[in-house]
């Protein structure tokens, strides 16, 4: 049963008393208490995904105007929604997006690293994913957008509980190769050029392609998953099954040509004309939740993948606000980035400081909903609906590992980052071919310390003076490496193994 | 006649009457309609300036949890006002206080460094103040904090326009030197020991040392600011004729050693807890208003003079947020900076991303108050009250130019920068010896050129890219050019001439 047939005294009695399974005693939830749950609240989930925007970039994170592109509708959800001034992410899109889907570290999916074409690694069919959670419990599920999780049929979203697929396998930058490709004077094969592909669950064993991804179809691709997503919702609003959409729009990933509307509508050039349409094709969706007449019943979720993708792609990339480094790096301009949660009525409209990893979604719905997670497998996303709901102050999370590739690079503890081998810098972490150990943590000794919150740049190592932070941060990655022993990572993504 | 004892109805049919000067016919009021406006609204005004915070300290600018300090009270002022995104000082202590009283480039003062000890720099007799304009058109007037502005008798506030002052007549590191002179081997003298000062108009020629300004008087100076305030404020409330109060307050400038109460309070060290105790003590201010029942009649400001101190005192400087350098340099770090006016009924709470100089506060405030402007001489702030009172959409601000010492080194129209010389690094600004002529304007042939939109951190030069700029910005540099035939400049404060 789903709640939007619900009045929102019955939802608020629900949120309010207290029954819901404690983050610990989740893990080990029975299917009949998950069942019991079934029957009390199942929202519709819209989550929307950007790509590559920079946590300065948004006027509700200190950007918009000041940056010359207005974000009013995205400001507007941010107003509606808990705001995250501490929402974590991994240093790229394919590690977020594994670990968004999954609740887990993508390393242990072998994801760590934006894949490539040629790389063996892809999600993995043992893998249970976000939308397979959900499917269990009673939802209809939809995919549109990039993806970016592999190109072979086991990783593809129709065959990893999504109901439908729409959208690039791979990733944007994807649309310059024939191009590029021509001027070197190289002819790509079908199977180098990048395309546009669709799925059905259950029809198709392999997406197929619908057409070529061209530089004129990035111009126009997010109109055509806004239009998408507002004729799924319509299609699905009044439907028993509560639904899960998934839009994981192309911008502002680099290169980022607008659609007719939106060029030369920033002052800042293309970037900003690609933030505003986000912003433009957010609202679209937005408006369809609200003219289905099911806001009150539909969490929204709305995030950036990862850092913005700078130094490379100027000036056709964003900025990281306060903090230093991009994508690819540990630096906190890479895992740091925008993140909100709307549900009117359940979840109260904030501004909240504490922190939540995109890993943590999946063991959040899975709790919201009665869903329920794996525990033959270490889980590394905590639930959070108890701080979410207001059922308590504080956020579940007090640490976070970042990885690049297979090494254990930073962890964080409260406000303090600490590095275990010199800071990789900006955007190494895209390939790595070498010899490597997944269990391996690398150290140059001292590990060097910055205070997050007194420091945002990251410029003044602190580590000699708070040696005691030693003792803190090991017991983290001790417990990571326990998991280890039973559950070893894959080779992470790209690898290349040239034997030891 | 004070509005505070007129109805919100009247207060706004006043705002939309239309019946304001427009701000090119400002500068040529008649007295005849300035007494006409007189008979309209004098709010009280409670002017509050921080010293050395930087952008992305305060909660609503991005900082507050994100930074390990709380800054609630200042939040919710924000939240009340028209908060400006692009509110901009000059590159120092000095420099700014200067601009803000005078409402004009304090480089036309002599003021356009900060004043160290032993300069014959001052605020000059003929130099006409905010204080003084207001006190013409009847305000009851008083200073009390971090003056700067020199320290022989001609210079001080209560003989610059306060009826009475209260607080430091230089700044707050002063605290350090008896310590430090004593480790050095040297007995300071009585004159170069630091002091708390007051002085009374009419009684006082020169203002009367209290006590020593000790590191410990440094921990409790700002109670004591925050006590006298929230004293005549209750004082003053119902008196028949309106007040202008303004509150130099010393914090977060180094060294910042809280008050007992703030000892600790932040996860950042001492710099968060004088951040925190800054933001009570504005609410104490606040709070005062509130209760003397004049919230409706009063406009409060609030402001920090320049960008953060950062290198030289680490850790107890703030973030200038995504910006580029700190005081002393001419980066956006250093010039921009937070600032917000409140005036319940008249100006919409907002945020706003037009220019709003601190300069702009005198000509508003005489458009508001029907106080006149002087005429004989160069004023470089502009009226902003049509856009703060929302008669216009945008501010009559396009453009800044910037200055360290005697030279002009950049200059901003829209969302440009233009440098006019290699960049000054950071910290420079304090103090410069060598020949000078104050009209001179250095350059190293082409223009450096930011966007700081599109490159908040102003790390690529667009400048061959954006020639076209060359002829708009050297349109605001021939027009002060052109000011200083028949008003030159005074030397550069702390200028010491060698003769050429």
């Amino acid at each position: 049963m789903n709640t939007r047939r619900e009045g929102p005294s019955v939802a608020k009695a629900w949120a309010r008393s207290g029954c819901l399974l404690a983050a610990a005693a989740l893990a080990s939830a029975t299917p009949q208490r998950a069942q019991a749950q079934e029957e009390t609240a199942k929202p519709n989930i819209v989550f929307m995904m950007a790509d590559n925007l920079g946590y300065g970039d948004l006027g509700c994170y200190g950007g918009g105007e000041v940056r010359g592109m207005h974000t009013p509708r995205i400001d507007q959800l941010a107003s509606e929604s808990l705001r995250f001034t501490q929402f974590l992410v991994e240093p790229g899109c394919t590690p977020t997006r594994a670990a968004t889907l999954t609740g887990r570290y993508s390393i242990r999916s072998g994801l760590s690293l934006a894949l490539v074409r040629g790389t063996p690694n892809t999600l993995a069919d043992e893998e249970v994913t976000m939308a397979e959670m959900l499917k269990d419990v009673g939802y209809s599920t939809a995919y549109l957008g990039k993806w970016h999780l592999g190109m072979d049929p086991q990783s593809q979203p129709h065959n990893q509980g999504f109901d439908s697929y729409f959208g690039i396998l791979n990733s944007t930058d994807e649309t310059l190769f024939a191009e590029s490709m021509k001027r070197a004077g190289y002819t790509p094969t079908d199977a180098e050029r990048a395309y546009i592909w669709s799925g059905i669950a259950g029809e198709d064993e392999a997406a197929k392609p619908v057409r070529e991804y061209t530089l004129d179809e990035r111009r126009t691709i997010d109109v055509e998953l806004a239009d998408r997503a507002v004729g799924y919702i319509g299609e699905h609003a009044r439907d028993e099954a509560p639904f899960f959409l998934f839009v994981g729009w192309t911008r502002p990933h680099f290169p980022n040509y607008a659609s007719e509307e939106f060029d030369g509508r920033s002052t800042i050039g293309i970037y900003g004309d690609s933030v505003m349409e986000l912003d433009h094709n957010t609202g679209r969706v937005l408006d369809a939740i609200e003219e289905a007449g099911i806001e009150d019943d539909t969490i929204v979720v709305w995030m950036s993948d990862n850092g913005p993708w700078k130094t490379m792609v100027w000036p056709d990339g964003g900025s990281a606000g306060p903090f230093r480094g991009e994508l690819g790096s540990a630096w906190e301009g890479s895992i740091r980035t925008a993140g909100m949660i709307k549900w009117p009525g359940r979840i109260e409209p904030a501004k909240d400081n504490g922190m939540f990893a995109a890993m943590d979604f999946m063991p959040t719905f899975a709790s919201f909903v009665g869903g329920e997670m794996r525990t033959d497998v270490p889980i590394d996303g905590v639930d959070q609906s108890g701080w979410l709901l207001g059922r308590q102050d504080d956020s579940n999370r007090e640490h976070l590992l970042t990885f690049i590739g297979g090494d254990l690079v930073a962890v964080r503890w409260r406000h303090y980052r600490v590095y275990l081998q010199d800071v990789i810098p900006a955007g190494s972490g895209y390939i790595r071919m070498e010899c490597t150990n997944a269990a391996r943590i690398p150290t140059n000794g001292y590990p060097r310390v910055f205070n997050i919150e007194a420091d945002p740049r990251e410029e003044h190592d602190v580590g000699a003076y708070e040696t005691w932070m030693i003792g803190k941060f090991m017991q983290y990655v001790v417990q990571y490496v326990r998991t280890l022993e039973e559950h070893p990572n894959p080779p992470a993504s790209n690898f290349v193994d040239f034997g030891e």
